[in-house]
């Protein structure tokens, strides 16, 4: 670790200040070769750079406004005559600032006394200062629209992270091949390489990129790891800068991202107000609360169950309409054309960025197949993946249904308790705890999970490691998303229907007769499962997983190495950088990140309809997991190799297949889950008069209790079903109700889906992919290309007829100019 | 036209012989440009070009054999000294060949015996030929894959148009900035205006074309434009290079599209005999034969119609099987699946067009706005155009209303004539008549419509050239496609459904009842429509408007000539080529060939369910329709203006569009046209004993004649809905059968839809856009380019460097080179 060692002879100066001097051979030449920057007149060398930290207080900010505020890394230049640049650099060491490290809570005015007072000394000791002013200028405008423009600006200002803009920002080269090739050129190992060899000219790269990270990482960790700075937009170039494109891209997205969860959490705050407000005027259940409407219901479980009153499942009634009204299906359909609406966004963003970063031309390298195998040889890896995935979703399955199996009889168990208060709480006693397995369920199956999906994609030996990622990518989510939403499907759509009907209940296991749902219960089930499962997840998930196993692991290494020193002697008590490093957990790839990101936006997008404020959840959680990852990134592991990627590759595939799902989803949660369609019907076809009044009572369908048990007397009882009565020739059976409205809920699916899809292509046609003013300059681009390569290929030519005199210039076959209009020499003419 | 005028002096030898010789001073020195080509031995130029024609004829090819087959084109090249080369150039009068021009069928030993005899005079008189022998050969494979390479070139050998590979295949450049420059130098303009200036190079090229579409339109003549080579290949390459990218893409479209109807075609037959097959099989039919199931039905009409016996609707229910079986449904499958893969094809295609034609570099050009006009100023145009298309759409309707009106009022008259014939040929008479009328209507209407969208897309002045031609293809193609459309769309899913009941029949305008259709009648009526429509529109479109209108228009502009030179004193007889060309229709542009073949590419698709011949009417429609168009393209119109174009544009939007509403048509024409479902749910549910017998008589209900008029004795006569019979409660109400078998539909259209999109993408996303050998080719290409400017700027660097001896090389700020892997200056060590 050259650099590492390199830089042992640095100086700290000032609790934020920091002068890098080089002491060692390598680094010193290294620094003269980085401070090789002129001043403005071109002549005299640069020797210093000296960066300092700007204290955040608003004091602070007014008081150290005449240096501009932008100009937040600001260079001292010592000016010395050209001729003495070679000089071996002394360093230097002043006892006042030096001795100032880590105060940062430094009263302001007394430091600025102390930077002005540096600065003179400096100066005194024949030191030029160069400071940089401010280079971002807001162009004054004219027009209205420029002032409108302006004002946006102010106001957005103090979104925007204070990164020294002139820096972040990147000069923009005219063409690919030029960037292709110095990529080429300098690749990581001959880097290393080239270390040695002061002469040559990478160095000069690699010095600079030496000195920036230092730059970037102080500046990434001021302003964008830090929760204090959670409401700015994210520095994105400054990050492509210090972890390189692919990281910079998974950033972007996540930014976009939750960018575009706020107005979806908006309108979902907004529609479960409106469920809120309307909750005392919804007749349903108003009729389930009201006790005048005296209905027996028929037992919910077996043996331990009696006959209860509908009146008792008021509150549920009352609760599902949050999430059960109109303002849902309008809900779903905004979410779709969000889902959408980020999907085209993001694909701007990626092609704004691909633009600023250079990436247009970029093409993925082709890798060269590292294994030759042939499709027999391949034969037995697929075979085992295909068996093991089938056996994981069975295992999934299974376990899904264990918690199933866990339900019905700790439900059975409770009801046969004789505490009247824990009968009271069996239902949400029931629901949380079976919620709370399920999530703690999911997490542990996530890692086993995630180790299998490995082991099949190493056992597949794909042919590139490109091929590998997608593979294992491909894999870990199919079996992650399985997991994560198997007990939500089994909620949202079988819960409740595989029920049978009183004196023939359906049975499994023996004798567990099959879950139903209170009235209108189920999308409550839904509802407490998706938040306990988002909530949950992310929680867990993000402190636990990926803060305090982080954290563990680092203590842990930091014990086993002080266990080693203690038995070795210690010269220095103090570790060195390259040792702090090392005890950074490594980089583990972006896959996790993207996994978790892609599940939730599943979550928000799939069952919106039942729930909306799942984007409020993921909004929250989102702006908190940026800073989290930016912290992780930072400070808690090693810094990762820089990758340059194009895209955010098969992820894209998986969103854009996820909210094409989520289309048909929705539908399927609105005309099955909830009770928008049979309340529909009923207003439509069967009220009297036109309004929901009644509609409890056609929802539920008579028993005769005597068909059940000869023994009790006779009264009929109620289920929540379409079945004929027990007066009818064909009693029992479905009844034509049953029919009709489940034709009504299919041709729901059918409408909502195809005006969903219509609306959502149209939406895509509508916003181009590429934004206009980048699609302008990269015409702009390739016409100056164009008209360069035509004058060295005019040049060629006429040196070219120079030489001939004659005009036999080559000129390939299909070069074709426009023909003539008339038919010169045509068939008939020919004959 | 000064090409046309040059071109006076040429001389016509033998019955297909030709040497093009310039007489004007222009042509003159153009051609000497153009045989400004060498010996091989690089230093006697040629001077003559001359083409001969190879009869077809087998022992034509026999004996010509010993020149190689491929060398249709001959040089006979005169050996002059070079310093002559610049004399003038005698016009060559050979009388014995001179007279035998237009002597096509000549015998041919004769005719070999006078080519010989003339290249002996012409050697005799100092000339020395060199022969062009076949420059194709097909290289000797080792291995098996090579050998089934060259069978089946040998087998597909005569499928290949005989066209000279070294002259119709290109050779590639490397990039593409100079094909753009010189598109770019030598525009339409330039070469005008470059015309007179014989020094300029850009002459040379446009008499290399000149001479060029000699050979071109020659070759095009016989080898494309030919029905006997209906089964070849089309010369695409030779079709571009004669009338441009954009003609070409289109026959290549027209070609990938009638190549992929083959397979369709193939399987629709097989479809069709499958229900030919299992006609007598089929239970339903079977049962309505039956004359013992002495079923009565109600009449179809009011007044005229009376009782009927179901046994008289025979001969449809034995028809309509052919039509309506399960291999229908998995036709459907197979042709939305089909759809997908011509989708693909064809984008492979285009891409290697694109590569081989050297357009992968080629962007739209940005044409400069024509008119600026505010969004108010558009208002009105816009307005006008959505009330105008409004309004075409509601006469469309209209009209289709009034042809139904017309039916229903021809029925009722034809049932009250006393003719027993007329009376049995009722039907049959009705359907195919308004068939008809409502072919000519469709016809009449496209023309209409035609000419409605070019004036409202005139009227909205659309910004380019290129958004007015987006514009008017959109209207056109709404307008067209509803009016194409709406009569069957009707016949599939209106017809017979808003019928309403006897004894409460929905009657529209008065007194007019709605139409119904005999069992399983609706599905045969709509065969016959898609039938009547589909061959009925390509006959009279194809022969009477493509072929009839332009031979007649051109006769009337000969008569309107002949007018006028009789009126002045004619002296030559024969008509100068220009004044031919003059008598040709113009080019009016593509759209109207592009407009037919969606309009048949959605009849093919939309309604397949329907109709399984609908592939193989249009696979023969179209083997002519190419051949129709090269006649047309070749020997009809002026030659139009070359485009360039990268791809079909807006069309292949609309194809993509269609194929996607095609998948959703089909499922409801399966699930509520045909009885496809209501025989399934019969099966599974009803039939007590799992087949299909009992079926009619399930589908029919019954109807107390007494309820209608009291007068009446009491009988039950039936009516095929599926209503509650008159004994029950709720008499005449939709049955729980009606909502069963609705939800089924219903639920089949959700599977089916969904399936079809699924497997629609998977084999979107299984086949590559881009051939892999192309984008292996480009990939070479570009590294060509990336070694070659690396070179370059390396070249540059170094001098730049000698010159300043420091590293001081300007690097741009974003070329990043890869970081180092530890954190050489972390934040936790500024600090």
């Amino acid at each position: 670790k050259p650099l590492a060692q390199g830089r042992k002879g640095g100086v700290i100066v000032g609790d934020f200040f920091c002068i890098i001097l080089g002491a060692s051979p390598y680094s010193i030449k290294c620094f003269d070769k980085v401070l090789g920057l002129y001043f403005s007149d071109g002549k005299r060398r640069v020797d210093y750079v000296l960066t300092y930290h700007i204290q955040k207080s608003g004091s602070t900010r007014r008081q150290s406004s005449k240096f501009g505020d932008n100009s937040f890394i600001r260079r001292l230049r010592r000016s010395l005559s050209k001729r003495s640049s070679r000089a071996p650099l002394q360093p230097k060491e002043d006892p006042e600032v030096a001795a100032q490290e880590h105060q940062t809570d430094y009263h302001e005015d007394d430091k600025r006394f102390k930077r002005d007072e540096f600065e003179e000394n400096l100066q005194k000791t024949g030191l030029e200062l160069e400071k940089d002013e401010g280079v971002y200028e807001v162009k004054q405008g004219s027009s209205v629209v420029e002032k409108i423009r302006m004002f946006i600006h102010k106001v957005t200002a103090p979104l925007h992270p204070k990164v020294d803009t002139s820096r972040a920002q990147c000069q923009k080269p005219l063409s690919h091949p030029f960037s292709r090739e110095k990529q080429h050129l300098i690749s990581g190992s001959e880097w290393m390489d080239g270390w040695m060899d002061i002469n040559n000219i990478y160095i000069f790269v690699a010095c600079d990129i030496f000195i920036e990270s230092c730059f970037c990482s102080q500046l990434l960790y001021e302003q964008w790891a830090s929760y204090s700075v959670f409401y700015k937009y994210q520095p994105i170039g400054l990050i492509r800068k210090y972890f390189g494109e692919k990281i910079g891209l998974y950033f972007a997205w996540l930014g976009v991202y939750t960018q575009m969860l706020i107005p979806a959490a908006i309108i979902g705050v907004i529609v479960f107000l409106y469920g809120c407000a309307t909750v005392d005027d919804n007749i349903p259940s108003m009729e389930i609360c009201d006790p005048r409407n005296n209905i027996t219901m028929c037992p919910l479980c077996d043996q331990a169950c009696s006959y209860w009153k509908l009146v008792t499942a008021c509150g549920t009634a009352r609760a599902s309409h949050l999430f059960d009204n109109a303002a849902t299906v309008f809900f779903s359909v905004f979410m779709a054309l969000w889902a959408v609406l980020f999907m085209e966004h993001w694909k701007r963003r990626q092609m704004r960025l691909n633009y600023v970063w250079d990436l247009t031309g970029f093409g993925e390298e082709e890798e060269d197949e590292k294994v030759k195998l042939t499709c027999t040889d391949r034969l037995p890896a697929y075979l085992t993946t295909v068996v093991m995935m089938g056996f994981m979703i069975i295992v999934t399955f299974v376990i899904v249904f264990g918690v199933i199996l866990y339900r019905i009889s700790i439900r059975a168990a409770l009801h046969m308790s004789s505490h009247p208060v824990v009968r009271y709480n069996i239902r949400a006693t029931v629901k949380t705890t079976a919620a709370i397995i399920n999530l703690i369920i999911i997490i542990i199956l996530d890692e086993i999970y995630g180790a299998i999906a490995r082991w099949l994609t190493r056992l597949e030996v794909p042919k590139t490691d490109k091929s590998f990622e997608e593979r294992l990518i491909f894999k870990t989510f199919i079996l992650k998303f399985v997991n994560a939403f198997t007990p939500i499907v089994y909620l949202a759509f079988f819960r409740g229907r595989l029920v049978g009907r009183p004196g023939n209940y359906l049975y499994v296991v023996g004798s567990y007769r099959m879950e139903e749902c209170a009235h209108a219960g189920c999308l409550m089930e839904l509802c407490i499962q998706l938040c306990i499962t988002m909530l949950g997840k992310q929680l867990i998930q993000n402190n636990l997983f990926e803060i305090g196993l982080p954290k563990l692991k680092k203590m842990l290494r930091r014990r086993k190495s002080e266990m080693v020193s203690i038995q070795e002697p210690v010269p220095h008590k103090t570790l060195k950088r390259y040792e702090k490093d090392q005890l950074l957990g490594p980089f583990v790839g972006l896959n996790p990140e993207y996994m978790e990101m892609i599940i939730q936006f599943g979550m928000v997008t799939l069952f919106v309809a039942s729930f909306p404020l799942a984007p409020l959840f993921a909004l929250l959680n989102n702006i908190i997991e940026i800073r989290l990852d930016a912290k992780k990134f930072v400070t808690e592991l090693r810094r990762p190799i820089a990758a340059k990627a194009k895209d955010i590759g098969i992820w894209y595939n998986l969103l854009r297949g996820l909210s094409k799902v989520a289309v048909i989803v929705n539908a399927f949660v609105i005309a099955f889950t909830s009770d928008f369609i049979p309340r529909l019907v009923y207003q439509y076809m069967y009220s009297p008069d036109g309004t929901l009044h009644g509609f409890v009572n056609h929802t539920l369908s008579y028993f005769n209790v005597t068909d059940f048990d000869p023994a009790f007397v006779f009264f009929t009882a109620r289920y929540k079903d379409y079945r004929d009565p027990p007066w009818s020739s064909t009693k029992y059976e479905l009844s034509k109700e049953f029919w009709a409205i489940l034709a009504a809920r299919l041709a729901f699916v059918i409408v909502f889906q195809n005006v969903v899809m219509l609306m959502s292509d149209f939406v895509d046609w509508l916003i181009p992919d590429i934004p206009k003013d980048i699609s302008l300059q990269i015409h702009k681009e390739k016409i100056l290309m164009v008209e360069l390569f035509m004058k060295e290929e005019q040049g060629k030519r006429f040196a070219a007829r120079d030489n001939q005199d004659n005009c036999t210039v080559p000129l390939s076959a299909n070069q074709r100019p426009p023909q003539p209009r008339s038919r010169p020499v045509s068939q008939a003419n020919c004959s």
